[in-house]
């Protein structure tokens, strides 16, 4: 029945050769990449007036200018920048891999961990954001914002479960529907402030101002607004899915995709000045701006519905991003090697799961609000973009080559400007939140350290080089291999085991633990019936275990063990069908394997038995 | 740890011989037997009132006195009627004995049922009782209530899984301490009253009547009224506590917790009725009069505590009932016979579990609150009355003896009285939540039928006829017994497995799974060095499943699997000890092996391979 329902929800297992799906060129290849960094159009602007207008009131708009020029000049030194990774990195140059490649490993891990909690707050960010323009629009809907995002989530995970890949073109649409929406909203709003067509003095009046401009209110606005840049190294990591010559094809991506952000971010916040609209609560600024700009209408509508439909695409990358990043820390051992297999599907299952819940325990913890996510956003992404920027810049060094000194002093620039973001988020944002990413990457990255430290002891105590394989007779192995057969009645059952034992071993003996001296005489008088050589040992259990009594008789001297003795313990289990005969068997079983399993020497075997139908048995007249 | 943990909060292990605890006579017998029906003096008089006072006001306090005596009148008629269960039944006459000694399977299991439920509503009930007492002393805990519900629930599981029997004289202490302030608060109260001490006029005026005198009132407030009863039953199930003779020290303790329940029952309701106490939110009925009766001193602080502690002791009894209940059940195979094995301090942990689960479920449920818990409460004690009762009267019929007709009319008389009071709590309160009952009861009993066929099915299936243990020859198993070993790549693990193989059986073969042609080769390269005759077959999964092309070979011709052939599959198991190594490894074996086991003729046996400390392997030149 799970199987039925997984089958529904997840689909048919797909083959290893359907991994190989359609590569891309720069229409289909930009929607996809570029969701995420667009779509922080969704509150990255708000947040920066969020710094602000408490502070400043009305000065905020002006500042607000400024602030987009520096987010903005930041995104043209990225986009430099990156664009040198992909020249470089043609099998795809995500952060793990050119920090790892040219700074070492623990860089590596470093850079992997940060961006790897990203995803998870870009899964968080995104889903809160979207059903925060749902909500805006509809207001009803407001006190369901937590379960929607759920619901959202839930969706996402499944539909990646399920391999989205196949359909993603049509997931392209809402990006360039939301980049149309945008243009749209942009110059109509830009227009009708130069007729002279809208009133734009009413909001201003509400705004009260407590503070004045400071260098550190200047740095939070910033530091709010660098949420706006993640995501864009995402199209490094892509250079493999595009059609050859692939790292052309990805750089004319990251160069479209920059000039993208730059207009509507830009052209947002040229429209968030001109209207001056302030954040409020229940409204976020860019419902606000496209309510002034269209008014409520058709327009209004389809821009919010496809703020929130890019949302959730941008969430999506998150889904395609992590479960491969950490298939490929799977696979290099820092992260447990079950991230590193595929599904029925061919989707990297455990790391879709992981990512699922840790984003459903953030937008639990944080009730899906976006002001409270931010301060742990971003922090992530600026450490990954220094660590890789700065190992492009070893390698530049390294490999040398044409103009290598400016491309060097590229990576570096970018390098050295994420740094300094990422030393004024931190300082910024740490009360706020960012104190959580500050403590838990570095345990993060002990802890995939000390998984790797167990695979490498793991390997080296597994291995045998192949010198040495020709040394391995199989032919010496002369140890004693006993058996022990536990019976708790006689019965069939306990037959065919006795049976079982016999013919894999020599020596063999029945066990019963018994409660008191009359269940004991009964099992040895019925024993004495059975036409068999094998010895039955009974003992006495005061405390009701099981398992102790059985380890303390093979450590007795009755027993005789001999170092090197191979035990097999044969337990037999119950095969039922329905889940609550399930329930009632086999708990036992579980657990005296378990138990056994501490011992080295002893091998539990698990016979079944498959009983028959209830109703089949009782209507036999064989089995009276 | 997890053991440590066990051990600090649940005890030592006891032997099986520490069973035969203490006996009792009456004085010791009695506070621990009585607690349950004594205590409901807590709600049973304020669930009454509830019922009258909205709709007939003050009128209410005549009819109260009314309801009392009939409640008396029928406390009368069950203390005579199990008077002579006692008599009969000196093993211990439990309504699920008595009814299935008579009336057959289906009644007695019903009986068994209807009982069990009772005791999850006492468990609830009384708890969220003492809890409302307490907070009407204390109100600013009232926000708390449902959690320190559960706090008290969660002590009283792990004191009962420490087996409390021990110390239960301790437990009387508070019980005669409730008898004992009782008793001063009926004396100090009517002297009080009659002295003129007190003016009752002033609750009055508050009262609204907007309702008349109807039969469907009386008899709401009377099945309200009728959960003062429950817990009646308890002293005939516990004959064989007591000390010889035992049934005569049993009958002394049903008539003096009769006489008990009736004075203090009736001379609750005459206060209730001379103060005019009224039921308000927030104050318990018995915490007004304990006020009004003593004013806020000492003596009202130890009623109170009386009060919780005699009410948290009613919801203890149903901790010894319940379990015990089950574990007679499951041994007639109507529960999972895992409710007839006791705990290492040899309580029925199961059946402790299970009822402060359900009893948590139950106070979550409905918030803590009484008032909305009663209406489930008291139809199944009754109902397990009737059929109880009912079953004496077929009893005497049956053996005749002295006087037999007249112990058949007070049998009968209280079948028909407790069948009446069924009829009216399940008309008066079906809408408030007997509903539940009604329809849970029929169910749980369908499902103990189901599972007692299982176990018919089960011993039928499995048993073997004295007879026929001669018969049962263990030469004559002279089928093949064939090994597969799995490897997922060659090393020290492996070649165990295939070592052990080879002690066990002639025909072994080793087997793999690649997911590309690469993989498989260098296997097939590396096998082959192995001084070894086991052949190796390697099969490609295109689906990166393991046990289907495991089953595939071992029914396709290749592997000429013959009818009655015994495949043993070995699966290696890395025995760690950290929490996240356990994590990381062994879910695979335990997922193929639950796959395999599906299949009959398959044996599963588990290797267990004990890893080195990873430090120890890192630092030691052997496994360089």
């Amino acid at each position: 029945m799970v199987d039925q329902i997984k089958k529904i929800l997840i689909g048919r297992p797909l083959k290893n050769e359907a991994i190989h799906g359609e590569k891309y060129k720069v229409f289909w290849g930009l929607p996809i990449l570029a969701s995420d960094p667009i779509s922080s159009v969704g509150y990255a602007g708000e947040e920066i007036l969020l710094a602000l207008v408490p502070a400043i009131g009305a000065l905020s708009f002006m500042y607000l200018t400024y602030i987009s020029l520096a987010i903005i000049a930041l995104l043209v030194i990225l986009t430099f920048s990156y664009s040198q990774t992909i020249s470089a990195y043609t099998n795809g140059g995500g952060a793990y891999i050119v920090a790892t490649d040219n700074l070492g490993h623990i860089a590596g891990v470093t850079a992997g961990t940060a961006l790897a909690i990203d995803y998870m707050l870009t899964v968080a960010v995104s889903i809160s954001s979207g059903v925060a323009q749902l909500t805006s629009a509809f207001s009803s809907l407001a006190p369901y914002s937590v379960l929607i995002c759920i619901l959202v989530l839930s969706f996402l995970m499944i539909g990646n479960l399920r391999g989205i890949k196949e359909s993603s073109r049509i997931f392209s649409i809402p990006t360039y529907a939301f980049i149309v929406g945008s243009f749209a909203m942009i110059i109509i709003g830009i227009v009708k402030i130069k007729l002279g067509m809208v009133n734009t003095s009413a909001p201003m009046q509400q705004l009260k101002a407590n503070g004045a401009v400071t260098i550190f209110l200047i740095l939070k606005a910033f530091s709010n607004g660098c949420t706006a840049l993640t995501g864009v190294e995402a199209v490094s990591n892509a250079v493999p899915n595009f059609q050859t010559p692939a790292s052309k094809h990805a750089k004319k991506t990251l160069w479209l995709l920059s000039i993208f952000v730059l207009l509507i971010f830009g052209g947002i916040s040229i429209l968030a000045n001109m209207y001056h609209v302030v954040p409020v609560e229940g409204k976020t600024v860019l419902n606000q701006i496209a309510f002034y700009v269209f008014g409520k209408n058709f327009m209004f509508y389809f821009f919010t519905a496809t703020s929130i439909l890019i949302l959730v695409l941008a969430a999506n990358t998150a889904y395609s991003d992590f479960p491969l990043l950490m298939s490929i820390m799977g696979k290099d051992g820092y992260v447990p090697r079950q991230f590193s297999m595929r599904g029925d599907r061919l989707s990297f299952s455990n790391g879709i799961i992981v990512l699922s819940a840790i984003a459903a325990i953030l937008i639990i913890v944080f009730r899906g609000d976006v002001t409270l996510l931010l301060p742990l956003y971003a922090i992530g992404a600026f450490s990954s973009f220094t660590l890789s920027q700065f190992g492009m810049v070893i390698r530049w060094r390294k490999i040398k080559g044409k103009w290598w000194k400016v491309k060097a002093f590229v990576n570096g620039f970018g390098a050295l400007t994420t740094a300094v973001v990422v030393l004024i988020i931190a300082f910024e944002k740490f009360v706020a939140g960012a104190w959580i990413v500050i403590i838990v990457t570095p345990l993060l990255v002990l802890m995939f350290m000390r998984v790797k430290k167990h695979y490498v002891a793991l390997t080296k105590q597994l291995n045998i080089k192949t010198t040495e394989l020709k040394s391995f007779s199989m032919e010496k192995s002369s140890y004693r291999n006993r058996v022990i057969v536990p019976l708790e009645s006689i019965n069939k059952s306990s037959i065919r085991a006795l049976r079982f034992a016999k013919t894999i071993s020599d020596n063999v003996v029945a066990f019963n633990i018994s409660l008191d001296e009359d269940h004991a005489n009964k099992i040895r008088e019925k024993y004495s019936m059975i036409n068999t050589e094998i010895p039955l040992i009974v003992k006495y259990s005061p405390f009701r275990k099981v398992v102790s009594p059985l380890i303390k008789f093979i450590e007795s001297e009755e027993y005789d063990y001999q170092k090197g003795d191979m035990i097999t313990v044969i337990l037999p289990q119950f095969s039922v069908k329905s889940w609550w005969q399930k329930i009632m068997h086999n708990n036992t079983t579980y657990f005296i394997q378990k138990e056994l399993l501490k011992h080295k020497h002893i091998v539990v075997a698990i016979m079944p038995l498959q009983l028959k139908d209830d109703n089949f048995v009782l209507n036999n007249p064989k089995y009276d």
